[in-house]
C-alpha cells in the first residue's frame, strides 16, 4: 500500500470543450478512517457523461464539483483497511470512490461485489448506466412487442443495454452510432436490427430507412441533430426518454431543432429522468442484470485507460465518442 | 335566404408568413341537403391557431386543406332548411361549417346551442379552445395548490381559461402576453396573478421575479424564446403541456433553445397534445365550463371581425397576436 494517495482534482471550469488543463494531478496524504468506514483502493473507475455537468457551476440536480476538489465517479475498488465488522481487507465493492487512487467510506454506502462477476460489469451493465437503461427504457418509453425503438450512443454503456432490453421485449430497435465499425458491434454482436451511422453526410435517409414505420420509442444520449431526425421520424403518441444531450454538453450555443412541431402534431411525451431519483429500485434492476450477464444474454465492451492520470484524456475522448462500450480507467 | 353561398377556399399553401393572396373569396350554389341533412347558415366562424398547420401539406394529425377547397373550421350557425326530423328551421347549433356563408351537415355532426348563452361562447371558453385548456391543463399539467402554473397567449382563447382554472386550483399562475393592456386584463380581470409582456426587451428578469418558486406546470402555446424561458425556469419534475408553437408557425428557420437541458436536469415532461383525440370527453368537459360562465366564474373576451370576407386579415392578425380574447368572425 502506498503511503499517499494520488488525485484528479478539477483546476478549472471548461469554456466550451473540455481541456486536459481543466484538471490537475495532486498528491495527498492517504485519508484516516473513522468508527464504520473503510479503506479503499481504487481498481476501476468509471467515466460517464454526467461528470461533465457538474465540471459546471449551474443549478443542477447534483452539486458541482468545487474548483480544487476531487472529480467524483463511481469506481470498483478493494477494501485496504476495515473499521467496520461487515468488511475485511481483500473484500471488492462498488463505492463512489471519484478520480483518486485511495478513498474512504462509510460501509453502509458500499455494494459487495458477487462471486463469479469481473467487477467492472458493476460500473457498466449491471451499474449506474445498466439501471439507466432498465428506467428510461421501462418507465417512460415503455414498449410494447413490435414497436420500434430508437438508441442514440448505440454501442455505448447505456444504449448498448437499451437495445438489448428492447430486442429482449420482441420491439425492432435501431441504433444510432458514429462510424461503420461501431455499427458493426451494434448489429452484429448486440443483435439490433439496423445501426445508422450518424456521421454520414445524409444519415436521414439511412434512417427513414431503418424505420418503415416510424419511430414508437426513443432513447436519446445525444441530442442535437439526432434527437431533431428522432423527432422527425415520431409515431404519433411517441415516447422518448431523455437520458443525455451530450453532443450539447461543450457547446456554447443553442441547440436549434428543426422538427419540434413534432412533439406538437405527434402527441410526443419527452421526458427527461435521473437515474439517481430512483435508488430503492436499483438493487432489484442490478440483480436482473446481472443475471442476464452471468448467462451471456446481456453483452458488452469495455474501452480501459491505463492509470489515474489519464483519466482526462480518456474522459475527454468519452465526450468525442471516442470510446466503445464503457468506458474505465484502470487505476491499480 | 340567399340564393348563392360565399366561401374562402385556400388559393396557396403559404411560405413562411401567410399573405392574404394565400386565399380567394368565391361565390357558389347553395349545398343541397340530403335526408338526415340540415342546411345551416353560419353566424359566427372561429378562427384559431391550428388552421394554420391545414395550410401546409406535412404530414400532421389532420388532412391537410388541397388547394382550391373551403378552409375548414368551427362555426355557430343557424338551420335554415332541415331534413332531419330532431332539428327545425330557427335552431342555432355548433358546428365544423367552415369559412363560408353556408354550409351542409348531417343532424349527428351537430350540438344545439343551450338556451341562456351567447353562442359565441360555444366556439370560445365552452368551446374547443376551453376543452383543450382543460385536458391540456389537468391531464398533462396536474397542477397541485401551491404549484406555480405559467400559461403564454395568456389572455387569448385557451390560456385565459387555462389560467382562471388554475387560479380555481389554487395555484399561482403568471401569465405571458404581448403587450401592457393585454398584462392589465390577464391581472386585473381573468384574476392571474402575474403577467409578463414578452415584448420587453429583457424580459426574462421580469419572469424571474414573477417565479420566485420556479415554474411546476407550463402551458405552451407559443414556442421559440417563451418556451426556452419556461424551460430555465423549471422545477425539478415539472410538467408542460405542449398545446402550440405559433411562433413557429410561419417560421422557416429552425428553433433554438439554449434550456434543453432543463428537460434533463430537472426531468421534465415536455408533452404534446391534441384536443380532437379526447371526443368523448367533450360534452362534460363543455357543460363544466359553461356552468363557470353561467355563473359569472369564467371571465371571457372577444375579438369579432365582421363580414366573411374580413377573415384572413383577421386570421392573420391572430397569427401575429393582434386579436385580444377569442378571435371570431360574424359572418350572417
Amino acid at each position: 500500500m502506498s503511503t499517499t494517495n494520488l488525485q484528479v482534482t478539477l483546476k478549472s471550469r471548461p469554456q466550451g470543450w473540455v481541456r486536459e488543463s481543466d484538471f490537475a494531478l495532486v498528491e495527498t496524504p492517504l485519508p484516516e478512517i473513522g468508527d464504520g468506514e473503510v479503506l479503499l483502493k481504487t481498481l476501476y473507475l468509471s467515466l460517464d457523461p454526467y461528470m461533465r455537468g457538474r465540471m459546471d457551476d449551474a443549478k443542477s440536480y447534483a452539486k458541482s464539483v468545487n474548483l480544487g476538489e476531487v472529480m467524483v465517479g463511481g469506481t470498483v475498488s478493494e477494501v485496504v483497511q476495515s473499521r467496520n465488522p461487515k468488511f475485511n481487507a481483500g473484500d471488492v465493492v462498488v463505492s463512489s470512490g471519484g478520480w483518486q487512487c485511495y478513498s474512504k467510506a462509510p460501509g453502509d454506502a458500499l455494494m459487495r461485489v458477487p462471486q463469479g462477476f469481473p467487477p467492472s460489469v458493476f460500473l457498466g451493465p449491471a451499474g449506474m448506466p445498466g439501471v439507466t437503461a432498465w428506467i428510461g427504457l421501462f418507465d417512460i418509453g415503455a414498449p410494447k412487442a413490435g414497436e420500434t425503438v430508437v438508441v442514440s450512443a448505440a454501442s455505448g454503456a447505456v444504449g448498448s443495454v437499451v437495445g438489448q432490453l428492447a430486442k429482449e421485449k420482441g420491439c425492432r430497435v435501431v441504433g444510432i452510432a458514429g462510424g461503420p465499425e461501431k455499427g458493426a458491434y451494434v448489429t452484429g454482436v448486440l443483435g439490433f436490427d439496423a445501426c445508422i451511422d450518424y456521421k454520414r453526410d445524409g444519415w436521414f435517409n439511412d434512417f427513414k430507412e431503418a424505420t418503415p414505420d416510424g419511430v414508437d420509442v426513443g432513447f436519446e444520449n445525444v441530442g442535437g441533430e439526432v434527437l431533431d431526425n428522432v423527432l422527425r421520424r415520431t409515431n404519433p403518441q411517441a415516447r422518448i426518454a431523455l437520458c443525455g444531450l451530450i453532443s450539447g454538453y461543450n457547446a456554447t450555443q443553442p441547440i436549434a431543432l428543426a422538427n419540434l412541431r413534432a412533439i406538437l402534431v405527434n402527441r410526443v411525451r419527452l421526458q427527461g429522468f435521473i437515474v439517481s431519483d430512483h435508488l430503492p429500485r436499483w438493487p432489484e434492476i442490478i440483480r436482473e442484470l446481472a443475471g442476464r450477464i452471468a448467462t451471456g444474454k446481456l453483452k458488452y465492451r469495455e474501452t480501459i485507460a491505463n492509470g489515474l492520470e489519464n483519466a482526462p484524456k480518456a474522459f475527454i475522448g468519452l465526450l468525442k465518442g471516442e470510446n466503445f462500450g464503457k468506458q474505465l480507467v484502470k487505476v491499480a
